[in-house]
């Protein structure tokens, strides 16, 4: 079976956006033995869609269109696959009812045009959208199909990873190429892969590294018969590399940095509290990003300036004078005073200086203090970062979690 | 003059990497007048590049490939253009010296396999790159142009924004195009479009709009002599677009929801706080991504238990345990407890249910109510939305984000 993808939108060519759906498809096709030789992009014009339509028909088995499925009279998606398979687009008042329901529910102001998207080329098989209003569609005609995707980001991604996996699956036959992910913190990339190369070396499976920011991850992959081989294939080198790299392996697939403190946390029903000042709720917004964090997590408190620091977290004036608000004292006292007025057993604390300019006291663009306020002992580490405002916030909850997590792992020295 | 993008690499179809070097080169076109309808995607696979290619020298007067051009078996894109052009390679001596200098002098094993990079289509002229050994080419035959640029990003993006527009900007006659981008909030797209469809119909400036989660983006775009007279054709349509849709434009081009309510918040010499439950962090993250919030933002406080909405926020806690943490009273209270802990003059404050199971009160997923407490009065809103938890918490702060900026936009209705 031949794949092919057809990107809809001048947004696209204009270099406007990046093409991140066809990329997550793209990485699916290959784990369901899919091959997949081409890939096209084209504007929102309806002639030049149906030409891109019919090439693809004509080499691959199925096509796939992402975007162009909305109300607007630029959304010609649906319009463009009728013309090319030839096929009469009709309307499905199942669907024309859902989307006044929809409507009606979130109190959004009715139009007529909506109904576009109640529109199907004759015989195709809508696919439930539980995110956004136009059903993706399903049409086979004349032994090929077109596979009809929306282009928001949070309407694609779940509809491909659940429905249309599933379908594709089925259709498909023959070797299924499968892998997992491996997930490490607190070494760099090249530091992994000294631990780990003589098992990089297998033709199948496979092992290869790929940096993320502030982790390292480790993609194994088999080629097999079933997932059932294939698993049996990994199960011997992921018990090498664990072996190879300790308690610097955190997770595995879709497990993070924070699910997993969470879980480990959970186990010994410990609670936790952050204090956040350079991240400015960032890392409360990852950690409550997790299903079930309220189990463990209390709360957390935004500390953006020094009244805050002093009224909510208890942080002495005198101290932020002497040492000012980004220093390992300040950092320390944050933790602290997070744990007492949580209520909470451990607590993360982050001050620093994310840019563009220094700060009023002087401290550098990039220096970050995170620290972890345990019933034991409190923890303080001092981070330099060279990047932009964004990168540095991202890199600054990331640390603060790795202190966390190596705690967690009794991998940290006491203080 | 019409040009079209072909990226080789079977690593881009896969998915191991987004093709952003597409998006770069998609983005200069229009400023250069080139027009660009289409752009293909293949592997590393010399007979389909050939296709490929074959292709988009049928329809485009440029084509550029990206990528493929290294020293080893899997780099075919030199040849595939030889065999699409019908041209012979021929060995350049001058490239083959270049190449054995550069490797002598970086210390680096000499292979023969490096002399593949000094074969060249015959009569194509060899562009300069600086920061790699493979040279880019610009290839000339029967009225079309192939350009092959370089994969790596650090030598693609410098010989792209160096010769290779200095060689476009020759070549392509005269007309540039030039785009500004207006935001809406709090109207849907099909609400948007018809306040504006008259405005749409234009064919120069075009007008456009885009969907976003919780906004609508207007893309206007001119054609013309230069950027001077592009701006002069969008102002009247500016103006036109923001008589019909009023205070609902918030900003434009790099402006953000919460850049602009800071910006309007500094002006006023109003200070904020914000109380998240829902979001965990999420709005403060947002609001202090932004350089400078410190001047307005107080700081926040992320309440995930009882016991801290009552402790820092002082919500009761019989207020809590009759209509629920998940309740028009509990946000309103949220929102006034976050003025006075953080003596802040407005704060905002979100609770609801992401998911993905109903509360232990029973209050179903998706449910968010907001609020935004001033000096005058406390506003509280509810919203339901059907989408991942992850979409839901992102869309119950842009819709916290709304209600502020509509108070800032005197656009509220009194409680």
């Amino acid at each position: 079976m031949t794949a092919e993808i057809v990107s809809v939108g001048t947004e696209l060519l204009m270099g406007q956006i990046a093409d991140t759906n066809a990329q997550h498809l793209g990485s699916l096709l290959p784990e369901l033995g899919i091959a997949h030789h081409y890939r096209q992009t084209v504007g929102d014009n309806q002639a030049r869609l149906v030409a891109s339509l019919r090439h693809a028909l004509s080499r691959s088995d199925v096509v796939f269109t992402i975007g162009g499925l909305g109300p607007t009279q630029d959304d010609l998606t649906r319009d463009g696959i009728a013309e090319a398979l030839g096929a009469t687009l009709v309307r499905d008042e199942e669907i024309a009812e859902k989307l006044r329901k929809l409507f009606a529910l979130r109190n959004l102001p009715w139009s007529e045009s909506q109904l576009r998207q109640a529109m199907l080329p004759e015989g195709a098989v809508p696919i439930d959208n539980p995110n956004g209003s136009a059903p993706g569609l399903i049409c086979e005609k004349d032994g090929k199909i077109v596979i009809a995707l929306p282009g928001p980001k949070g309407e694609f991604v779940p509809m491909v990873d659940g429905p249309i996996r599933a379908f594709l699956a089925e259709r498909s036959t023959g070797q299924i190429i499968h892998s997992r992910l491996l997930k490490v913190c607190a070494l760099g990339e090249s530091a992994v892969e000294d631990r780990i190369r003589p098992l990089m070396a297998g033709e199948n499976p496979t092992l290869a590294p790929y940096a993320k920011p502030g982790e390292v991850h480790l993609r194994l992959t088999a080629r097999a018969k079933s997932v059932d081989e294939a698993d049996r294939m990994l199960d011997p080198l992921e018990a090498e590399v664990r072996d190879a790299l300790g308690w610097t392996v955190f997770g595995a697939d879709d497990q993070t940095l924070e699910s997993v403190c969470l879980s480990r946390l959970a186990e010994r029903t410990l609670t936790l509290a952050t204090a956040e000042s350079v991240t400015g709720g960032g890392v409360g917004a990852r950690i409550t990003d997790v299903p079930g964090a309220s189990k463990v997590f209390r709360g957390g408190i935004v500390a953006y300036d020094v009244d805050a620091k002093a009224n909510l977290l208890g942080v002495p004036r005198d101290l932020v004078a002497k040492f000012g608000p980004v220093s390992r004292e300040c950092a320390g006292a944050m933790a602290s005073g997070a744990r007492s007025a949580l209520g909470a057993d451990v607590a993360i604390a982050l001050t620093g200086n994310a840019g563009p300019t220094p700060d009023t006291d002087g401290k550098p663009v990039g220096l970050v203090y995170v620290a972890l306020a345990t019933p034991g002992q409190t923890y303080v580490e001092e981070h330099r970062f060279r990047s932009t405002r964004d990168v540095t916030r991202r890199r600054a909850g990331q640390v603060a979690l790795t202190l966390l997590y190596r705690w967690l792992s009794s991998a940290l020295d006491p203080a």
